[in-house]
């Protein structure tokens, strides 16, 4: 394919996204694509064989992003540094967007668990890529004396990821930060050990 | 209304409930309706004149069913043990359901929030009440030293039910009880005061 075709292609996949984003995968109609890539039927389906699959191709992209941005997120001179540093950057990150769309994985997992396999497979790898990253950054906080170790850094992980996709879920439904923000501010309070409050 | 419509509309309702759970509402259609029930579409019309409204009239009997739920799983002779029945209760109740369809509000919340105002309405409503009656037990166990008191009742609530929805969520992307089990765990470790470990 030629660089016109790969644009086209990439088009629509980015027009794509705000509307999985914001409407849902399910509820996001090929009309709907048709009118936001300004692409006739033939051209859309030239690159894409089904909505199924630029979803797909959409949620790929995406998770990589994801790790490129959790990578960068999770720096610092310890492990609570890390952690810390990841914790202000997700709340930063979704109030910037004023919680609009909310968290993909998060509504990709909700729509898609019980329902579409390929779609619940790869947001399932993508929630498992990330509580690896994480218990690293909270096995080396636990090792400093950082964060609390009465249970171990995986299942602290999972609970981390778990409360913060409630939060950003809360936030998007009342339409204000206070949710995610007192989640983050409670995941501080309750895991780091008394030196670094 | 007779006897007779008033079957046939809560029929229509008690059908409807499982389509929206698993399938979500978006991806339900009219035509996966008529299936499900076995009327017309005149039927099916008469009753409701839309299918927002059948989704609205379900989520107001399920808010309802809610809130008996907390009140019966919100028992025990101290807060903490009130909470905790909870903390179980809800593990319980999704685990006996294999976790299929997860969280009926949380699944509306992330469907709903950015698109479909009644809804969103609505399922705030639910977690306004499901945050307020939290809140009165943890302040209970608050002012019998069973919690921890460093954060407020209030926050404390709202983060043990984001921490429930992401935790749900997670069960139900990996079909496994684990996530919510350890959810659930971390929370009673993080929150009980010593003396109620």
């Amino acid at each position: 394919m030629g660089i016109k075709g790969e644009d086209t292609r990439q088009k629509i996949i980015d027009k794509a996204a705000e509307l999985f984003l914001i409407k849902g995968f399910n509820a996001t109609s090929i009309r709907d694509l048709l009118e936001a890539t300004g692409l006739t039927k033939g051209c859309l389906y030239f690159h894409f064989k089904c909505k199924d699959d630029i979803g797909l191709e959409y949620l790929r992209q995406a998770s990589e992003k994801f790790m490129l941005f959790l990578d960068q997120g999770l720096q610092g001179s310890s492990g609570v540094d890390k952690l810390d540093n990841f914790l202000i950057g997700a709340f930063t990150y979704h109030n910037s967007r004023d919680f609009v769309g909310g968290c993909l994985f998060g509504n990709t997992a909700l729509e898609t668990s019980d329902t579409a396999p390929d779609f619940a497979k790869l947001t399932a790898a993508t929630f498992h890529q990330w509580r690896g990253k994480l218990t690293n950054i909270i096995q080396q906080a636990q090792e400093e004396g950082g964060v609390i170790n009465n249970r171990t850094a995986e299942d602290l992980a999972e609970f981390v990821i778990a409360t913060l996709e409630g939060g950003i879920m809360q936030s998007r439904l009342n339409k204000s930060e206070a949710p995610m923000k007192n989640c983050v501010e409670t995941l501080r309070a309750l895991l780091y050990t008394t030196k670094n409050k």
